[in-house]
């Protein structure tokens, strides 16, 4: 099946609808937000078995993996009604009058139409009704969708299923609006469209950017959310290699070989310090990695650019290959693949600071500490780092463990980056270029924050207020009043 | 006394200096912080007679005026001290492990160094010592001052004082750094600068649309806060200008020529529905600003600008003149100036749209109540709005309040938009072009945020977790441990 690419008319319309359905759909309370979040998820469930079959079709993914991303789906779309409902995210701040100085009543208010750009590689978790979508909705902003090409049959099952629960929840048709664009110009005329207030994407550093760039030259400027990729780099520690080579390699292996390695947490670098402890490492991992067997990947162009950029990063200078996959590739499959690298060969040459998207894993031998330092300062913003140390290498380490930091937005203690809990104290974001706005999250319900402002009321009485600001707090909700955190009323 | 441009070479090597200073800058405690910015306060006290002696003679402001700013200024250190150590901002979330998640915590650390360029009309409360510099040290940021040309002696006192504060708490001299630029280059060294990671600025939409084009066109983008001006639309609802057109018309006098008019929140636009008591009103403010005198502005520039931007206002088709100050202007003073004009003026020609900075303010005059409604749709982002107006206004002009809302930061019942509190609670940034990003605010403590980003650590034992993260919650902060607020330790 194939869908037509929106015209800007129709992108112009779509919008105009969107922000009317804005006035009426910010109005709403946490509650009604919260039934409309658990009635998609109710809805995705009863999407049954053809969903799962269309996805399968459209991506290679197994049909558990698929089941679990739905259920995954439905996890978010719950746990951010939650979220939504409890209303702390709103972060309401009182400073009551004094003598001589106003009432003053801060909230966080919904921003307007959101459009989300959805993933390639988990067609339901960061799609159509993923967390892009749900925080979205859970702030207030009717949300417009434009269907990843690679999965558009699976969007317009996703898609139906939210425009019935808006349906049954009587809220406005375009608080949630679909619409599909293989080509550049859909994308650039719903970035560009004066509704339009903010933007979530997950793809490729090429398609965030070029939204960035197009979201800061309009004549007014609107955040874009921009998750680009990442490789996550992991660094030996060697107090930590010395007791257990074998076993860190292990983990790394399930790590980087998860889903064939098409994960935006996949660990694309290996950072450790040349010796007998790194060697015996290299040795377990390459012997891990040519076990692996070879996976379809979620299609065809993302496997032939797994296989460009990975040979064009085995042809490099200074760079070996350790260990592929002893598997025969299948059509459209990526084979497991570890390099290796010198630090110097790692300064000198870009191309091995980039991502390889698959299951493919660089590992860069280091002569000594100061050297593992500089490369972590040389690095490009990540979305995660991880450390694997015992507690004699985190002393040791001081300077590198807070240089890790720098650059990331999770650091892993112990760890792998892949398996990305839901939670509000998950930060899935790190600096440019890893994501375009490190201050943000797209997981967890600290995401809702990307989609609101405050507004500050001034000299308002009671019974003008917004509930939330209301002296009795009816909502029940944490707030600031007079700098102390309560939910009394005042 | 002139001063000289910092070269490229100079600004380098002050920008490597903060990045060394911001290493052991962000390992201070709060208190460490907290005892910085209350030791800056008192360095400003002693400053003495001569810092405002100083200032006068750059700014031409009153004694009284410059007295009372420093007093904010050092008000504004304490507060945010005060907020920085009770540690609340550090948006602490922690979601401990389960049978197969791993234990995150997540707080706020500091961006890195931060360059503030100083305003023009406050010299003392938004530039050297201001808000913005305030605010990133309570972030853990080291700070580099550009100071403005207008008042770069003034800017010199103030700087010594914090550099004297710096010394006495023991902390690394660039953790502080002042530069002199009167040309652009200056600005665009330091924004570009690979070591510069978030802008604070206030000025004109000119100079931080710049900058903020310079930030974002870096190969790592940065944040830039700019504060670019506001016309902060005044909406007169009919039933209020019933019950006291001559009363509204006095606040609103009081509020225009309040410091010649040069404040970012000065009421610029003035909005009403024809009738005779909005004829009534016009009279009453008429003659209040024929009363008013004129006032020496900041500096000959501005009072230049203000000369050249009214006339061409006041020239405008469509545009009547209502009244001028009686009192002849002297050099480089400011003529209290009221003018009028028809909606369809204001919706035909976008001058009407633009700031006048001084004490000038326009009134549109709508038809009815649609047209009203069709100003605040078609009007940019604003700093405030303020609706003049009884319960019985604000219920039959409910759409024209919630699009008031849309368009600013902070929306005034029955008062005017000058006299910024400093608070929790206060919002001082609105929708582009008013500032270039409306979810976060230069005044209050909340504007700590704008120097900081999420970092969570995962699966890290106690032991070598920040105090602010440990389960004992040492610090005595409210965290959000498990999705429920607590201060209580794990």
């Amino acid at each position: 099946m194939t869908f037509r690419d929106a015209s800007a008319a129709e992108i112009d319309a779509v919008m105009q609808r969107a922000w009317q359905a804005f006035y009426i759909f910010r109005e709403t309370t946490l509650k009604q937000r919260a039934d409309l979040m658990r009635r998609i998820a109710a809805e995705l469930e009863a999407t049954g078995d053809e969903l799962i079959r269309t996805a399968m079709r459209e991506t290679n993914l197994p049909e558990a993996r698929l089941r679990g991303e739905r259920a995954r789906t439905q996890f978010q779309l719950t746990s951010y009604a939650d979220a939504c409902e409890a209303g702390d995210w709103l972060e309401v701040r009182i400073d009551t009058a004094t003598a001589d100085q106003p009432d003053l009543r801060k909230w966080l208010v919904p921003v307007g139409p959101v459009v989300v750009f959805g993933a390639s590689n988990f067609p339901l978790a960061y799609s159509t009704a993923g967390g892009d979508t749900a925080s979205a909705l859970a702030a207030g902003c009717p949300v417009i969708v434009k269907a990843h090409p690679a999965h558009a049959e699976t969007s317009e099952l996703v898609a139906g299923a939210i425009a019935r629960a808006v349906r049954t929840e009587g809220l406005p048709a375009s608080v949630f609006t679909h619409v599909h664009g293989a080509g550049v110009e859909t994308g650039k005329n719903l970035v560009t469209h004066t509704h339009t207030r903010a933007v979530g994407f997950t793809g490729s550093y090429g398609g965030g950017k070029a939204l960035f760039d197009w979201a800061n030259q309009r004549k007014v400027p609107i955040p874009v959310f921009a998750e680009m990729g990442s490789i996550n780099p992991v660094f030996l520690l060697p107090d930590r290699l010395r007791s257990g080579a074998k076993e860190v390699a292990m983990l790394l292996a399930g790590s980087i070989t998860q889903g064939v390695g098409q994960f935006c947490t996949n660990p694309g670098l290996i950072i450790g310090i040349e010796g007998k402890e790194l060697d015996l490492f290299v040795e377990e991992l390459g012997t891990a990695i040519a076990n692996a067997a070879p996976g379809t990947m979620l299609h065809p162009g993302i496997a032939k650019a797994y296989s460009e950029k990975r040979e064009a990063a085995l042809a490099q200078p200074d760079v070996a290959t350790v260990a592929v996959s002893a598997t025969r590739s299948g059509t459209n499959q990526g084979a497991p693949t570890l390099a290796s690298a010198t630090a110097g060969a790692f300064f000198r040459n870009p191309l091995l600071h980039q991502e390889v998207f698959g299951p493919y894993s660089l590992i860069i031998q280091c002569k000594n500490a100061g050297e593992m330092l500089e490369v972590v300062r040389r690095m490009e913003g990540q979305l995660t780092a991880s450390l694997l140390a015992t507690d004699r290498d985190i002393h040791e380490f001081a300077e590198l463990v807070g240089s890790a930091g720098d650059i990331c937005g999770r650091l892993v203690l112990n760890g792998v980056p892949t398996g990305v809990r839901v939670g509000l104290a998950m930060q899935h974001g790190g600096p440019f270029p890893a994501t375009t706005d490190s201050r943000f999250t797209s997981v967890g319900a600290d995401g809702i924050l990307r989609w609101a402002r405050p507004l500050c009321y001034q000299n308002w009485p009671d019974h003008l207020l917004p509930a939330a600001l209301k002296n009795g707090n009816p909502l029940r909700i944490w707030r600031t009043v007079n700098n102390s955190m309560t939910r009394d009323p005042l």
